[in-house]
């Protein structure tokens, strides 16, 4: 059982992995604490427990906001873009890539998702989050094309 | 091949991930039952599938609902927080715990969705979703903490 | 390690896994091409990255589009299924199922998903989406039953 972390290519994997969906899960929190602090809710219940006393004040707490609909944005552009990295990344660490190789895909898909939610967050001006976004992606496609080569069963 | 799944660890994970995953799917068709009973429809093709006739009806179900709204967003924390949960899961599971705290672990996470979910949907009042939300949470970071400390290869 | 690979109905899970999760991600592509041909943006920096010179053209380039909202959607579709698909795809691949039994299972999901996107974005008249959605959800379902079937640990 505890073989498969043995190998350095799939304990890379598991550090990896682990960095860019806690870098993720992290957006929720980032997400609630703009919410509190700016009083920006979408539910009834929480203006009620972030001391919205009457009706005007709820309806006044109710709104949207444009910094925490960018966190919410960044967070959803983690869903579509980690989630296929960590799938994806599972089988390319079993296909038994060169261990170099897999921890360059591993490093430059963590660090261009780093600098993906500090460019969306800042913000920094385009191309910065574009391009950020283009890497991690040719960073998944690339270990696609290694699966694939690894062994196809339509 | 079928080694993994005589582990008890291996198992419980099985167990636990399609639970959650199972619960985040049923999500879907809550939604759709919610669209179709109402008839709050966002897609035209949806809305003349559902009997909208002439243009003024075609126009009354293409709007938004708050209830169908409130379980999108139930669904979108969902996917914010049990992916993640599945993902590190694995990697816990396959670094070799102690099965006990591995159950306690999955059982806790697995009650604090459920909850999360009857939280959203009813609703409960506030902290109740916000207390599951962070519990859940809480699980996904102790594992991420066990699979670094198990080993990391950067 | 590569042990894994070598089973058949693993290297079948691969196949499938990485072509959905593969077609999602090119929803993003795809959604970016709509946001830049047509001007649709979300980002203010985005909007000043495609030439909007004056407020004026910034007001304008910061709209929603029926097409775009089209596809976010298919994308969001995307991932409420094909990523539990792929995360009790791996536990049905490791529960030891009949191999042409689990490649059916994967032929009609991807299938399905494929057929989905075409009648989401063409669009096609419904119930066409509808039933492609059901067809994807109960080959999951299916797994789900085998998975738990297989063995549970509570």
């Amino acid at each position: 059982m505890a073989e498969v972390f043995s190998s350095e290519v799939f304990l890379a994997y598991s550090t990896y992995s682990t960095i860019v969906l806690l870098k993720m899960l992290l957006m929720g929190p980032l997400t609630a604490y703009f919410r509190v602090t700016r009083k920006v809710f979408v539910n009834p219940e929480d203006a009620n427990a972030h001391g919205a006393k009457d009706e005007e004040s709820k309806k006044m707490y109710l709104r949207t906001d444009p910094d925490v609909e960018r966190v919410r944005r960044c967070h959803q552009n983690d869903l579509e873009n980690i989630v296929p990295f960590v799938g994806i990344g599972l089988l390319y660490a079993l296909s038994g890539p060169d261990l170099t190789t897999a921890v360059m895909h591993f490093r430059i898909f963590a660090a261009s998702r780093v600098f993906h939610s500090i460019a969306y967050l800042v913000p920094l001006p385009q191309p910065s989050r574009g391009l950020s976004w283009i890497v991690g992606m040719g960073v998944t496609f690339s270990m696609v094309y290694r699966v694939l080569k690894a062994g196809v069963h339509l």
